[in-house]
């Protein structure tokens, strides 16, 4: 009657959140910055904590649809994971420092594509990524049933018979291993995982593209470039 | 597998709360109001808001306890509904008006012993209101078996014998309106509404007290000493 642990935990969670939302905001608001740096972060930070919001939103529907199409689950993962974790940071820095529209507008296009190239890399980590590598259990999205890009993408290209045997795992409630590992080798055979490569490719090469021509000084770049070159990388 | 409607619904209700935690706080930014006392309304605007969170922690704790000691109670009513309701919302305007120390700490004073009052009627209406008068379901409290202030004196006050019979209310799942009518009769016999009764009225004197020897014009002295009164009436 008191409740199960669980519910208990969840509920201590969810007001920690809440706690850490309200700080992180009097933080930058106490930060000592100047107000006028402030005035220029302010819309920027309330945008994406709404997109944020509404992204995850976006997530729990995605996920209540069992499979939802490709196109909803990348719009879903640079509303949520690309802008919140790089864009929306980057466009806010950039802003405080005092950038002029064009800068911004290059930034906000570099953010976006390695944001989408960071977040696709994280989904192939999320299947084929050892524990090791991740510090999350291997395979751990497939144990969640997330619908992530790359199970989009494999539901997507599969032809019938593959298809109908993903939405079974898709459906089975407690998977072992040697599902796990079934469920691995059928997106390996779609092709999903080559294409979501070349998607990452490309977003790197087209945030390199972005900063190549940008009026920005050499260490900067060479830095930006390098953040987008590691989201290339194939841990394993 | 794509989980409960239930919980969806709360996950979703979660998510529009983070928004509006968000959006409350861009408002007050972006209100139009002077710098000068917007730097007045932030340090306690974030204390408000930490403040609830953590009321809200403990009782989160309190529920999983059963019936918590009535101390316990109070102290998380002071601390999430009162504080929250009427103390700080009245320091926070108090201090963006320019109020000097001395107002402020009256007002502080005024404000928690309404917004405990405030707080132990609600308790009552919660279980002896009618749905005409709450707009919510009659005896909705007990139904959800929330140990309130009028549970908890009435666990404090009881007899070893209606200790008994109220402990086991408590712990049955699904009541009927018999056994509602049935605890309410028990906790009445305890006196724990006289007792709660007394501390409402006890609360609305020393708030009004407070204001009757406060630096502060005529009509808004009326205006809280009128707001107090509207605690003590018996709506049923």
């Amino acid at each position: 009657l008191s409740g199960s642990a669980r519910r208990f935990g969840e509920s201590a969670a969810i007001l920690l959140a809440d706690l850490r939302l309200v700080w992180a905001e009097q933080m930058l608001r106490e930060s000592g910055l100047a107000q006028r740096s402030l005035q220029q972060a302010w819309p920027r930070y309330d945008a994406m904590r709404t997109e944020l919001a509404v992204g995850q939103f976006a997530d729990l529907v995605n996920d209540a649809r069992g499979v939802p199409a490709l196109d909803a689950v990348l719009d879903v993962a640079r509303r949520k994971s690309g802008n919140y974790t790089v864009r929306r940071p980057l466009e806010i820095g950039a802003a405080m420092a005092g950038c002029d529209g064009h800068t911004l507008a290059l930034l906000g296009r570099y953010g976006a594509a390695v944001g989408e190239a960071f977040q696709l890399r994280d989904d192939l980590l999320g299947i084929f990524g050892s524990a090791s590598a991740t510090g999350k259990p291997s395979g751990g999205d497939l144990s969640e049933h997330k619908a992530t890009s790359v199970v989009a993408a494999a539901h997507h290209m599969a032809d019938a018979t593959i298809r109908g045997q993903l939405t079974e795992l898709m459906n089975t409630d407690h998977l072992d291993d040697a599902a796990l590992a079934r469920w691995r080798t059928l997106i390996v055979a779609t092709g999903a995982v080559q294409w979501i490569e070349e998607m990452i490719a490309d977003r790197v090469a087209s945030a390199r593209d972005e900063i190549h021509d940008a009026p920005i000084n050499e260490p900067v770049q060479a830095a930006l470039v390098n953040m987008a070159a590691i989201c290339k990388v194939r841990a394993a």
